[in-house]
């Protein structure tokens, strides 16, 4: 980091993002990772794990709405959810904006991200104390091979980069427990890195291994991400039988909620595939 | 710039974007601006203008591509284009790509950054020496000025930033004479920054110079540009009578021709209006 910038370098790929701060607000390393906390100049306040942006306010609604209502249209009632991840608790918030959703589990292993978004990202908690939202801090692969079968009707895997601890969450052997503890018609949504940046190493292993796993119903969104490498990423939605493409268009240009990003037209966007993304 | 990095910072938005670099190819001042060539570790070479990345061989094509098929397929049969900047080359190699195009005028102000191109990202440059193109080096809006009424049936202005030598194309004075130039069913389509950080200072400020020019169908599209500011970029065409939304999806589906990004379903994709850009 040089003076007065917040910088993420990704060398794999030869790039580095940058962001003016004014002031650094927390630092601390839990048992997991590090978690910082910074004020930028223009981009609100900046949260940062292993030193990876993993949002900023002005930027995280894109990845926050898009992880989130895209999934649950897709379904014809999801009422039963759950968050592997998501320790910063903005899905959490948007999937709660929906008031079918009667549970939602959210399974972060770093209980400190969450206490620390609690305390300095309050608009992205405002639906901690939902009585429909649980919080368990526990590791989200041994937790979702505990869950009773057929339990979920919809789980959104919020993960950091398909390395370290996230690394278990993009196996065959993860979504195979996934699919076991999904409802029939129920959706997973996993993220799924850059389309750009990661189509060889992240998206297609994804899809092989949702394949493998008896997901028979696989498909690839995109949207924005400017505080993310490449500003350009994805989502990978899965199901058991029907298309993921289909989705509850009348619901979603109804949604009663105001959104900064998502909408139906959005929705239906964001399912086009571009050419480099046909395999 | 650090050691080994090509770095550009937009002060105004406090962010930073770099490429790791291996050499520099190519370092000029023209009578317009300085012009340089670096070999990038990862994405290929590189042209920045006045130290702004202006392309890279790895992502040049979300840029091209859609700066010029959205516009082209949305006409009915168009014959004679003009590009107003465009001195890469870029777009002028996508155009020509489409048989029914009879002549194209390039209308870029600087034409050492055409030599660099020709030079340098040979590429980039495959359709220079098509009989159709015709290569002009003087000033866009002087030029559109002197054009005959109703001559032209696309015109594609692809400008740097709406500052210094571009600031001329994002008036209403150029919309009003483009607007005189074109034919009827004749569209205009201008690269119009980012809607995440320009919105207010471009998008919205084009919108109202295009209306106040005559033009009466206006919209924007959104595509990925990751190395630009934001990752995330726009470009908006202007009409005269008809919807600028209304393409030849089935010519389009057929296009009989390789993209990387574009296809049928990334042109209707790119027309979705993303809630922050409703005004």
């Amino acid at each position: 980091m040089g003076e007065g910038w917040f910088r993420e370098a990704v060398e794999t790929e030869g790039l580095a993002f940058s962001l003016a701060i004014e002031e650094k607000i927390h630092d601390e390393t839990s048992a997991y990772q590090r978690i910082e906390v910074y004020r930028t100049s223009h981009w609100g306040k900046l949260l940062a794990l292993d030193g990876c942006v993993m949002l900023t306010e002005r930027d995280e609604f894109f990845y926050h709405e898009m992880m989130s209502h895209p999934a649950i249209f897709a379904h014809r009632d999801p009422r039963q959810v759950a968050i592997v991840g998501g320790g910063d608790c903005g899905i959490l918030r948007e999937v709660l904006r929906h008031d079918g959703i009667e549970h939602v589990q959210q399974i972060e292993i770093d209980e400190r991200v969450t206490r620390v978004c609690e305390q300095h990202f309050p608009q992205l908690c405002i639906a901690n104390d939902d009585p429909r939202a649980e919080l368990r801090f526990t590791d989200g692969v041994e937790w979702v091979k505990g869950m009773p079968e057929e339990s979920l009707d919809l789980m959104i895997v919020d993960s950091t980069d398909p390395v370290g601890p996230a690394a278990g969450l993009f196996t065959e052997e993860f979504l195979s427990a996934t699919r076991r503890a999904i409802a029939p018609g129920g959706i997973v949504v996993q993220q799924s890195e850059s389309p750009l940046l990661h189509r060889d190493s992240v998206i297609v292993p994804l899809h092989q291994a949702a394949a493998a796993a008896g997901f028979d119903g696989i498909h690839t969104l995109t949207f924005p991400a400017p505080g993310y490498p490449s500003g350009w990423w994805s989502a990978t939605l899965m199901v058991n039988g029907g298309d993921p493409r289909n989705f509850r268009a009348e619901d979603s240009a109804e949604k009663g909620f105001a959104t900064r990003y998502y909408n139906a037209d959005i929705h239906r966007a964001a399912l086009a595939t571009p050419e480099l993304l046909k395999f």
